[in-house]
């Protein structure tokens, strides 16, 4: 099960997402929203500019998260209580000097550091991403899996997506078909089909001479459409009053 | 191998993303510039505020695709192409009508059924989701699984959860350890070892009394750095110019 565990709540609050040199108030808003939907909580930003950092303290939603945000003027202050540091990138970068992993393997390695030690997760800003000088403190860099490298991600949604990546599920995702709703009895789908028949008649639909191929396929139709059981007495209802006003 | 298959670009092509009521600009440019990050490339807008889709059509980024974005004045004609439509959600909703399948599991259902026929994927207005109304149209809902259910997601970042998971490579989760950077050869890594050592001993750091065991301290510590092979030389370098100026 290596691969597999949950990362728990408590380790949750031992990832810091930190934010570098982000410029756009919305989108810290947006990676503290997507924290918050994801159940983490330690935001810090490193030399954000002051308003966007206080306009997004300001907005909607995952305040009290915003209101907690730590702010640090280096990267090296902002991971230094971490064991791993790990950058993130979206476009496959020019000469990388660092191991890269894909997403789906990074947040796995992310969880495992998570249940010994805090580890910092790095967001570039949203112009150029991290620096050659801020990936210098990372171990390594997580990938998003995006197709073609020309066009970057927009920040919170790279904020929220590793944040799922971390918190997916993956027994959820082999898991079996979910449950089924409970089909109608056989009994009830022959009340459809004798109503249905009844109504053809009266409505001039069957030909005498046909008839019995035609209650076959009527059958084989009233079959094919796989009632559910709650719909059933419904269906029968509109059945029995369109044979009233036929009839 | 069913659950695991990768979705073709083709399928892809087969997916529409259907906007229903957006009310802001920026989320439609954000969906969109998603859109393209994971290689879809079928929008389809119904409702949505005439200006924030003018708006959005003129933003920077993923433009060819917002300017073939088609728009409908209702879910039923947005869909009408497609033999499965599915519903999005975020919130634990109230009085849910549909069957509820989680991110991880849904978006292996709609990998499936793209491999056959065109799917509809619905997301909400930003203020209140899918309408009743709306979600009537669907087969079934899909539940991007947050944590606490008050917080609604982001219209950008739900949108780009949905596509990163239809896109993701389960094989590269369950990934064997990335390629390792090749390690310093012992040979090397003794001669670290020794270069370090004589500059301690210029330096005054070695008790000659206890020097046998500070020798055996500083060649585990050495192994313990684990030097990656292209690391090693320039070390050496360091090391020598240390030792020609303490020598």
């Amino acid at each position: 099960m290596r691969y597999d565990q949950d990362i728990s709540a408590e380790s949750k609050d031992d990832l810091r997402v930190v934010l570098v040199s982000t410029r756009n108030p919305l989108n810290i808003g947006a990676s503290a929203r997507a924290m918050a939907n994801f159940g983490f909580s330690r935001l810090r930003v490193v030399n954000a500019y002051d308003v966007a950092f206080r306009e997004a303290r300001s907005a909607v939603g995952a305040a009290p998260l915003l209101r907690a945000a730590e702010e640090y003027s280096s990267v090296a202050d902002a991971v230094a209580d971490c064991r791993l540091v790990v950058g993130t990138t979206s476009v496959g970068h020019r000469e990388l000097q660092h191991p890269l992993r894909r997403l789906e393997f990074g947040a796995r390695s992310i969880g495992r550091a998570l249940a010994q030690a805090p580890v910092a997760l790095l967001f570039g800003s949203e112009k150029f991403g991290l620096t050659n000088d801020e990936m210098s403190h990372c171990h390594w860099l997580m990938r998003i899996p995006t197709v073609g490298g020309d066009l970057s991600m927009n920040l919170g949604q790279a904020v929220a997506l590793c944040l799922y990546e971390l918190s997916r599920d993956p027994k959820a995702a082999a898991a079996k078909p979910p449950k089924t709703i409970a089909r109608a009895a056989a009994g009830e789908t022959e009340q459809v089909t004798l109503l249905l028949l009844e109504i053809l008649r009266k409505s001039g639909y069957v030909n005498p001479v046909t008839a019995a191929s035609t209650e076959e396929k009527v059958r084989r139709l009233v079959r094919r459409l796989d009632i559910a059981g709650r719909d059933a007495p419904v269906l029968l209802g509109m059945l029995r009053q369109i044979l009233w006003k036929v009839g």
